[in-house]
């Protein structure tokens, strides 16, 4: 019986694979490098190993229903890369589905890491029960999902999702993608520790965060300035606000949008929890009609770091059928 | 055979109702006269009046499979009107479905004025063969209905859509629902006619609509506006560029958002028709990925005034089983 699926994690970093049931067990959790800088041959090759190694250690592939895969970027209906994803040199175009079916004989379904993430959450974590879901992911930028009747929406070509450049603030930071005032420029961990560094410059009252900016030479991340928050420090104090300032203004404009049950907030800067979706919670509702923010609850994501790769197998049994 | 749908449009002015079979084919299209002023009560007495006349020219109710109604506001999942109707006073609260199945023992169901007519699009009008559509309905207001997976999306709460409260400028016109900025304020019909006369007030060039503004007495509408925009009058363009500017805006976020295959553009304001989209075409792209932008299209809708009645009518066979 085909009861099982490869569920396949793409990040920057490392590579993580599990071998899953339909209802979220795992077992073989495996991680290996990327080495995303070798550029998109070696990182296709890389994952072809990785699923031979779960495959190995299961005994044999005649349980897998298939595989699916969490990549950045927009990945189309054929497991082909067809953009977005500026951190993997050589990524784009990448023909993922097509190169594991002819390797392995598995048949594949692919999609953006965050929209994998946010199915993730909605079948097991943070999402459950409801039926209408986005997820935004706070990392390096600000991705996000969408869960529609349970199911998960990623747009005809993969592309939906793009709630990191929704527009908070006109004319206001300039953001890579060439627009001005994206929410991530605010609330990712880059916008946050860039926020913390601009308002340090001409910070007048006693912070310890500003002081450690000043003086140069430790690593500021978000983590620290959330760890300043903890300690009531009014520069961090200020960073979070904008931060969450601009995360409300953007849950709102989903509102209006979406209506969606839940807003999930999940990503490496969501470790210092829920200062965060508490302050979201306090401000998106200006944003948006007041009926609408009473049925939208904002939480903190649930499946931790696994998302991705718990998702990543759970689309297979959302995609493919035996 | 259960095979015909009833459809009811509720406008501030008319009520119109259609019978119409599933392929879009309708017959006895009524209209009588909303009496809004008169109160909830009187506007859900005509609505069932309406039914009984549409009843009466069929001959009977026994090839009637249900009615659906489009209304402004939101309409949950029982047909309860819960919300955002504001210009139709003691609306809010009313049981229209139940009513429906009291008077007539008739399964009903209904949605938001401009979900219903973007199913109509999607169906029948200028969102046939996508998937994934968004409507614009460019009216007094901005409303909008999202069409994915060729099924209307209403939200849990029958809230999704609300596209004319997303803010293109921050801190820009003040809006009624609260919010500054709202694309409503620039691009709606009384959006474009605020915009002509604020703008003729310091106006130093020639233009005609600028001097009909300042003489007075002639009423100024949209159509004056876009009348004058044929003629390439200075004041005029102006008025028209900054409209679509700021819902090329808009259409940048939803394509962000949602990335839809198509943006249909309709509602009263697209009397003027080509301009508009030209324009916004010309200008949604900056504010989204270029890749999602060259995957969507924005064009003009097709079904005219009638998209209202259609969809309602649309609506009965997307949800109501025999």
């Amino acid at each position: 019986m085909k009861n099982l699926a490869i569920g396949i994690d793409l990040g920057g970093t490392n590579l993580k694979g599990i071998i899953m049931d339909a209802n979220g067990s795992g077992r073989h959790l495996t991680r290996i490098p990327t080495d995303a800088a070798k550029g998109g041959a070696v990182v296709l090759e890389n994952i072809l190993k990785l699923i031979g190694i779960l495959i190995e250690k299961e005994g044999g592939s005649g349980s897998i229903l298939g595989v699916g895969f969490g990549s950045p970027g927009f990945v189309d209906a054929n497991g082909i890369i067809i953009g977005g994803a500026e951190n993997l040199p050589g990524w784009k175009g990448t023909r993922v589905s097509e190169a594991i079916r002819s390797r392995f004989g598995l048949v594949s379904t692919g999609a953006n890491d965050v929209t994998v993430a946010a199915l993730a959450e909605s079948k097991f974590g943070a999402g459950r029960g409801v039926k209408n879901m986005v997820c935004l992911a706070l990392g390096t930028g600000i991705g996000g999902g969408i869960v529609i009747d349970g199911r998960v929406y990623k747009g005809t070509h993969g592309m939906a999702g793009e709630f990191g450049h929704i527009v908070v603030e006109t004319g206001g930071v300039q953001c890579n993608c060439g627009l001005k005032g994206c929410v991530e420029q605010y609330a990712s961990a880059t916008g946050i520790v860039n926020l913390a560094r601009r308002y340090a410059r001409t910070f007048r009252g006693k912070s310890g965060l500003a002081k450690l900016i000043k003086a140069g030479g430790t690593p500021v991340t978000s983590k620290t300035v959330y760890d300043h928050v903890k300690k009531q420090d009014p520069l961090a104090l200020k960073v979070h606000e904008t931060a969450c300032e601009m995360l409300g203004r953007a849950c709102g404009f989903i509102c209006n949008a979406l209506s969606p049950d839940r807003i999930v907030l999940g990503g490496g800067v969501m470790k210092a929890g829920q200062v965060i979706v508490d302050e979201v919670k306090r401000r998106f509702s200006r944003y948006c009609w007041e009926a609408i923010a009473q049925r939208t609850d904002v939480v903190a994501a649930e499946c931790g770091e696994d998302a991705g790769v718990l998702g990543a197998a759970a689309l297979v049994f959302e995609e493919v059928t035996v």
